[in-house]
């Protein structure tokens, strides 16, 4: 029940064509969602006229595709599917063709059209490693998604840090940052060091013996001696992402 | 060496006065804050003409006296010192009168003046128990000296939720929320559910048994199924108004 | 030996047919559960006349089939079978023909005829996602295999919370419920802040990254805020379906 | 807003004495509780005519003190104070002098008095070892304070097994059983494997070396082979007892 | 009931003074223990005719001296106390006078005498380092309460391994070694690998960071390549003292 | 250099026929092993007359048979494979023909033939579930193959805790006893406080959630509030049957 | 921007070519590395005259190919490649023919040609068991690519601690050894005990049970009673091969 | 048994003053360390012609200054104590007067005088913050104990990554680094990027919440991304001093 259908009863009940009890029984049994102060369906969408998004994961194929198909046919112009098999992308490119793209490595799909950034500010999306690129594309293509002007800033490790402040510009220019690195998860404190604006932090599952599976980059995140970093899950690129672009758009 | 030292260097080079050696010498020898492309003291101050910040953890009442007074001798206006004893606080207090306060649950002292709050938005502080106040009051006061309006609800944690709903026009109308919850630590992704602007989610050492120091808490943010949380360290309530006073002033 | 058996051994000693040293010698090495006072094969079976049980995992499809076979054969009306794979459920269902069924997606096989439910009371089991539909499935299949009657509330986690909400005469009216929630398992929290009954918490292995197979989800339902949550070991839909059923029928 | 008072409002509209706009607005800011759907102070209180509960930890003497008499005051019978420390108990004992009571090894006081227990059925506590007596006496304090009769079984554990056999008339008679024990939390599982009924299990941090505080008998009592069995916090024996007397007046 | 009480009752049953029905009573309520199957207090004492054992944590000073003097009053001739006090060892010494000998160090009370060493064979107790020395003194006082001849090799660690193999002969002899190690625990493996009889490893929680209170010595003991070697629970001497003795004596 | 080596050359240095520059340089490069104070490869062979082992995982089947042939072609009665995989077992299997048995579930292999059990004592091996049986093997070959007699208790577990009692005949009767339990590994501490000889407790890594493959039972048995008990790593059959055949023939 | 190039532009400067506020402009948008002051791609290449390193893990054998045909390409004689996989080899085989050697149980393949060691100083690889063996060859053939000579020395664990000792002399006389192990690690602890020179331990996932993929070794080997000993990752034989081959250069 | 003891014993059996039999038993019974190829008492002193370290935890000042006394008396010139106490100190400086110092800080003291540096190289020993001081000090303390020149860049750490660069000198000259750092413990990483010579890692127990008392940096230093770090103990000043002290004197 929106706010439009609560007015239509409340005026059924002012124009005497239903019923208080009628009311009364009717408005306990709708869905709260419907009567306006909860979000409808928030976390599985994007609503800032970006995009709809699809949790990839344990979906299959047939149900992806129907429900991005259905999506567009509804006016979605784009509709952002994570953690996407490649089979499945298969499946909604011979559907869609060139109006599915898929981002193999981000093992993202895009259906529909990707939308122009809005705004002037910028979301730095940058990796200790090349091999932190998955989890930072998934973080890049769910800004973008949302309509923001993302920068990618690979392989700046701490390790050859030289390389990091080669862009500093970009650095000190950005309204976000998503910092994404697994082993030792440095790259969070050295960039929450020298920037000015919110740092997401994300630790990545990339590494070997103690980093057990992503849980020493997270630890050192969280203890960045830095101000202005936070911290969200292991490899949730989509989150960070997600965030980056909330905060981008304030 | 700032931009004004570079560019006496190299007037010095461009009119003869300094040799091209002498000066690669100089340039290799000199700290790189002093080319003005890091942020000085970043971490440890604040610097949106708001407040400059002390930790006051291992330092003796008369460190952190000793700082606070050459701060405000400086000009400085705010001073917010964190992690204050009673016995700095005492000391302070004898030797600033009413230019200090002291906030003995969040264990905050603010010397000088707290600023007025500007801008229109709000910050909301959130918490899920009377036990977490200590950690929420730090990080309001710390969003209150970077000048940001806090809206505080407190003991509103999941097993009773109505009280949290009973507030949902504060939570839609924030323009970010720091979630301050021990035990499950439930409420970060209760109010993440509900809201649509960044929450930041501050695990409490709160709780006994399994809780594990906050262990519980903190597990329970990072993995919660509602978008746009991020998680900072356990009952870093600094770490928290920090951020959300920089996302407050976007 | 049973209350019987021992009846006649005390009848044989008081008519002199068997002397005090070979009742002492007998009685001293019989085993224990032959005097009454322990259960038979307690936890292995469901003895409220509703149904037996099989645990399937690490049995073969013939050992599976045998056992079931045998238990209809001496009278048994309802056989559950958990963690049972495709492969045993192909061979029981050549065999049996319509007197059994597979439930694919909690791996439940029910042979002979599922009872009906008996008494006014209502136990509800609650998701937070569809993913812990197959945890969910186990639990509600195996009370219903108890003669209760159940109510399914699927995917009403606390990131979209007013589908819990809409949900509340069901959270009300329950006898027991079984919260089933991975990630942050907040779900039980927030049932156990509403309802006046037991709630059992089931913690789940979905998730990823630092939900660590579901430790996040035990911790934080461990640490509920509110009273009358129990908690079961991770992913044992059977244990809390079975502890319901328990309750329900008390 | 409870149901009346939606019906006035709703009768107001129909009767033309508030707009439709009025009524939105009105709906729109009213807190959830109000519309009677969700339990008020559910988790702080216990509200079967039997008690209610404060928990003491956290609170000084004079808190304590004054929320109990308040409640006296307002025609609470009987006041359930856990966690309460010596000169809390003290302080209430020089105001309230007979008509309160200090169970010290449990740190539980009963301010008034304890309510007859109703109802046939009983409540067994038991306990490993004497350490564990504290939180048992939490938990059956707890259940008596709810109305329960509570039988006590201390000193049970398995390492002496035949103690716990000798008392199995109460196991087998019981309606439900706390089964408190620290170390390697074993108690669970035996008692859980004779009983029929509800076993909740209390894992406490009695025990040296690898017991880390209560982990080992934590995860040994969650992954009990009995069925029927659930667990609650370490040391949570409020949490136990209250559950118990849930079920025992079902 | 023991042996003779239960040939009474079956007598009593043979010569009718007794009916059936009431030696069916009678022993379904009798404790188990009484029938003689199952040890009195078995983990509490030590009864190979050498020593009862206090375990003094948790008890009063009175407590204490109270069962000991009542266990020496009723002929025992060795009465062990393991973490006893110095204010409990002042009191008893003051009323036991030279029948009493405290060791400090392990926190042991000897009251009564000390047995005379029986059988050839000899328990070795090794430790790392001096600060192994209390729990090394627990199990090896326990031995000696127990009847066993006792070589003490302390400081024998394997960062100065020559000082272990000085004393290899003692090793090469022993008919069970206890091996009593913090840090990283490597004492048990090495003398695991030179000795032929079984080897009880004692972890230590000496150690400071990383070996976690003496996680790091079990771990490392629960993994000894050498055969031969068992643990038991860290800092636990007594129970590593009672073992040897039990293995000593076979 | 051996004993007799040593006598050689002080002989030569006695009647001159090496200097002493020459002796000291001699003994300063002699490995330590020819000393004979140092046990020959210990922890890989077993060497009071019974068997030889071979620790089969990570060796090819065609290395296992290289080293089981040259054991049996140099004397060897019995030599024991663990861990050794199906095909190992045949390509054995073909070489020896009747000399050969694989005892699948335990994934062990014996080459030659067992040994007669000597002395009059007994081993027992007890499992606490079906599941626990190829650790429980694995230990009762081992000491099979130390010419030990073994008693197996399988599937005694305290959940059916009268299974347990129907075999307290054995229980009282054993030398040693190997406690083989997953889940919560209650069956030591059971066992433990029944039995009056060392019990070796195997965790094993059966069972799911919580269990955390083994941790639950390693740190329920460490705990273990029994006498007598001792641990040794999870899953480790072949060290557990080692020491009990060890104990069992001192 | 390397030290030529900041020449030439205050060259250009000096001379009137570039004015003042140009060459500000240019230097703080020029990345630091060409300052001269940071490594370049330290972490990634080993640039003492000897070898440089490709980090095999998640590239393609293509990618190897052309990486290390590249370097080859540019007069480097020697490309160390780690964790190869076989069809990497296989295809750098095909191409470089006898220019290439592959390490089967490293998973180290070397493209172009081993330098010859240079310095009179040896570096000492030793392990606990040969399961340890393709640590501690990536260990060895990361050190000899580095010019060093190494003496390896396999399988002299501490259970067996006579086949360490007759290799005495090779750990008294190397000037950097690498300790590799797993299980309990307890060879770190010993060598250092012997040794005067820095040891460089490697825990390495062999093992089961409580070994928990090295966490043992890893503990084990930090909280090591002897001096002189660091620890890197669990398995990371490069790392101590290169920090190794570093120590014994300087 | 030294060389010269063993050179004796030969001779006497060269010249027939001692039998062979003798001399066998001789040598079979004496320890190893006097065979001259053990160190002695290696890892409780530096032999280097430096200093002796006493380890001061768990001694009484009494201890302590006997064996301080007794070492100096014995020509020792410099005696380093660590983990000592304020009453410790005093003891001693009472006794020694200007020949001891104390250095609070860092509980270090020195008895006698502190060597002159030898050698042309330089440990450098920097912190992440000024916390980190007490285990830098340490270090530092230790390798001047050895006699090492060295460096020290304290509050160095990454999140004013500025501060560290200033000293890139420093870095670039040293021979070997200690760097010391909490919470995040980046500072290793940073610092290994930079350096081209061994970097020893010290992760330190300073920071709050989830840095688990140094496990945070411990993890962050073990997966260090940079090539030549190795890692020890949490807080184990002294072990990272020690090691420094013996690479700078290779």
């Amino acid at each position: 029940m929106d706010q439009h259908e609560l007015r239509a009863l409340l005026g059924a009940v002012a124009n005497g064509e239903m019923s208080v009890d009628e009311a009364v029984l009717k408005m306990r049994s709708t869905p709260f969602d419907d009567l306006g102060f909860a979000k409808v369906d928030h976390h599985r969408g994007i609503r800032q006229g970006a995009a709809e998004v699809i949790y990839g994961a344990g979906k299959t194929p047939e149900q992806i595709t129907a429900i991005a198909e259905n999506m567009l046919n509804n006016g979605q112009k784009t509709v952002l599917i994570t953690r996407m098999s490649g089979e499945a992308a298969e499946l909604l490119s011979s559907r869609l063709g060139d109006k599915f793209t898929y981002h193999e490595i981000a093992r993202v799909g895009i259906a529909g059209v990707m939308p122009d950034p809005w705004g002037d500010s910028t979301v730095v999306v940058a990796t200790g490693g090349t091999s932190d690129m998955p989890v930072a594309e998934e973080a890049a293509l769910t800004a973008e998604a949302l309509g923001c002007r993302v920068t990618r800033l690979y392989d700046v490790g701490v390790s050859g840090i030289h390389r990091l402040f080669a862009h500093s510009a970009d650095i000190f220019g950005a309204k976000v940052i998503v910092a994404v690195a697994g082993m030792e998860g440095a790259l969070a404190s050295v960039i929450g060091g020298l920037a000015d604006c919110p740092v997401i932090a994300v630790p990545t599952s990339v590494g070997y013996g103690a980093s057990f599976n992503g849980l020493s980059a997270l630890l050192s995140m969280l203890n960045s001696c830095a101000s202005g970093v936070s911290v969200v899950n292991i490899d949730n690129g989509f989150g960070a992402g997600y965030l980056a672009g909330m905060i981008n758009h304030i």
